[in-house]
């Protein structure tokens, strides 16, 4: 019998497809030396006292409470770091208008590493404290502060996606915050993915390069072409935003006579690696466009309220089989928790089904068949991520890596089933009540 | 000079209008023993330093650091306390079918009181922990069990203003859960009204009985008539629920062929002293008619997503000088946090302004004008409420209740604004964040 790393005893949740979850009431989890999920060995597995007593003596195993679960960590496939002071603040502008206001002019301050180092240890800690065992980062145009991040994530041991964010267009961007030139920023991004090579020598969880282009108005065509050889030379992942609003999707339609999808595809940025932001003015031909290059979505429900101007239909998006996760997209999302992202992709699927005029009869109000259950938001929030970073993690599943959560039911009268148990935890789990956090097999809170 | 119970020195937010809030960077504020602010205090103040001075030595002054600010207590205007354990369960369902499958069943076993007294006292502790100073009530229909909530308020000292709830109609209530007869339900609310003044005669914070119909289809005509005249006789609040979905706003008119509104105003349930949960499909002639009798809506951003069938046009309602202000209707809504309903207010304002079918041209989309600011939110989480209640409270204002909050600000880099910090506070603040609570001078927390 091999010995492991590690043998949790509990109940767990995990995924199974878009719209269920596995509920298992005592298992032992048990964790190889790799940080895999080796073996899953339930109670009346001939196996399981002789597993749990070896783990026990040598002092290898978590024996839950009856108030305590495992799931799987979560994967947050649409977060800006440099934002994260800004969480919460000037969410009454549009996009646009933000942007110059007030995200170009806290992110052109990362030319201080300083100033990244604190904020990057300090959010990364935050997530994890949440929950989020995996982030696909968009950083700044400066490498000394995204190294920053990729080390703050190796120190905190999350799995971290960063992009050096590429943004060279003149007409979008102020002269205090832009790459020199196309050039530079394609010369700063292939530098930036030799950081992150040196870097994983010595991290025991890796870091990935991803290939940044800001989103299409703010580059120029010729850095949109050469991050797309970027991503193809070095296979690496590729993030953007795609028609998050009306602005973003009409600025396609007017400088390109083309849809936003549409540009970043002839630029070979639609990749089966790539992963595009919010989506939320995508129509079925985008859909149909992203399904034929397995790109992804990644869904921020909170900051779609705020700049998205309509819901992101869900149930369409997974019914062109287009692969979706979900993000916090700090600090469009004033929330650093998956959880609340989980609930708000519930709630706007709500009022979507429902609609929000209360002048119009309740035919005319909404469209049917929007609503998507907390259910599905969680698999958005762990598989659906997973699939979409090309990860074995976000189920709790031999042969998938050990990126765990172990969180409290937080009330006096527990619920009486394991659908209302799950419920109870999507809607009501906090920072507070998750207990400990593993990547990787590690413990990292 | 006076001797004060309590000196808090530091900075505060305050609301002023329905748009606006005072900030105040240095302050004392000053507590009287009977728990009313008696004086704010400015530091070019002459009386400054000896009011700061004789406070300390008399080990009474609470000083604050820079990143502590002091907020009124907040007013949830409409809870249902026994739901307290089905928080966050059961959100996929129509109002009616949660009802009698969830709700109802729950209800029910507040007969035992002992189960009462377990749920009441974690509840009110709960919201004390997340800021949240005075509660409108929703009970059962268990005298013994309403009143063990009324002590928890007492214990943990909560201004609790408490219903015992009226519902008899055979119709639209289950056998095991209803009062026998119109005659029983207006005596135990009769019977409600003496033993809360009992209670009183030795509780330091006051508890209120509230005259407490379900709402219009789960009473008889008897019961509303009844209640009516109760509310008059002793001159008391009254609570219920108002055209909360297209069902209940369809009973109405089905079964009396008239609005919601006009069948509780029939029955003299719409007061000045009356709250009346939800109203989203309440019209502008109902609004009208709220303004005349001068009528509060209690506004629950996050339970009208799951049950509310549209957006209250919060807007609208303001402009008809109709009072207002926030409640969590647990469990309808999951959340036991005003904090989460000030967000959901304003995220639910900005969908109703942009609409939420991407299908639709933007100029179709949505409510133009919609948008309501994290500054109203706040308004309708204190001096809103407070005026729904009569109360003098929800300001930080000498001759109002110290029922107030002191929360930090949670992130490394602090907003470099008041109105940054403002909304910083509005959208991050959690119950962890919120380090003391203080009932009409009284430390709770
Ligand atoms: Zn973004
Ligand atoms: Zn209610």
């Amino acid at each position: 019998m091999i010995s492991y790393s590690r043998v949790i005893e509990g109940a767990y949740f995990s995924p199974t497809t878009p719209t269920s979850v596995t509920y298992q009431s005592h298992q032992l989890i048990c964790i190889d030396n790799h940080g895999y999920i080796d073996r899953l060995v339930t109670s009346d597995d001939p196996d399981f006292d002789q597993i749990r007593q070896s783990a026990d003596k040598a002092n290898k195993l978590l024996s839950l409470s009856d108030t305590q679960f495992v799931l799987p960590g979560f994967i947050d496939l649409h977060i800006h770091a440099p934002q994260w002071p800004n969480a919460g603040l000037a969410l009454d502008r549009p996009l646009n208008e933000w942007l110059d206001t007030y995200t170009f002019p806290l992110e052109a301050k990362y030319q201080d590493t300083d100033f990244a180092k604190l904020v990057y240890s300090d959010l990364v800690d935050e997530l994890l404290r949440n929950g989020t065992t995996t982030a696909l980062y968009f950083g700044t145009i400066h490498n000394a502060a995204n190294l920053a991040l990729a080390q703050a994530c190796v120190e905190h041991g999350q799995r971290g996606f960063i992009g050096k964010v590429a943004m060279d267009n003149p007409e979008q961007t102020p002269a205090y915050y832009r790459d020199a030139s196309a050039q530079v920023a394609i010369e700063q991004t292939e530098q930036f993915i030799h950081q992150i090579a040196d870097l994983n020598k010595t991290a025991t969880v890796k870091q990935t390069a991803v290939i940044t282009p800001r989103f299409v108005p703010s580059c120029t065509p010729a850095t949109l072409k050469g991050l797309g050889q970027l991503a193809k030379q070095y296979d690496l992942p590729v993030q953007s935003h795609a028609s998050e609003s009306d602005w973003e999707d009409g600025f396609a339609l007017s400088h390109y006579h083309m849809r936003d999808a549409e540009v970043l595809d002839q630029y070979g940025l639609l990749t089966d690696k790539a992963v595009m932001a919010h989506g939320t003015l995508l129509n079925e031909d985008d859909y149909d466009l992203f399904n034929r290059r397995q790109t992804a979505i990644a869904h921020c429900p909170i900051s779609n309220v705020y700049f998205g101007n309509a819901v992101l239909p869900v149930n369409s998006v997974l019914a062109h089989h287009v692969k979706i996760g979900l993000g916090t997209d700090i600090s469009g999302g004033y929330s650093p928790s998956l959880y609340q992202n989980i609930r708000q992709a519930v709630m706007s699927s709500r009022q979507l089904t429902d609609g929000v005029d209360h002048a119009l009869s309740p035919v005319h109000r909404g469209v049917a068949d929007s609503s998507i259950s907390v259910k599905t938001a969680f698999y958005l929030a762990t598989a659906g991520g997973a699939a979409s970073l090309h990860l074995k993690t976000g189920q709790i599943t031999p042969g998938y890596l050990a990126d765990l959560q172990i969180v409290s039911l937080p009330t006096p009268i527990p619920p009486d089933s394991a659908d209302n148990i799950f419920e109870k935890l999507m809607y009501q789990t906090t920072k507070q009540t998750i207990d400990q956090v593993f990547v990787q097999g590690i413990r990292v809170r």
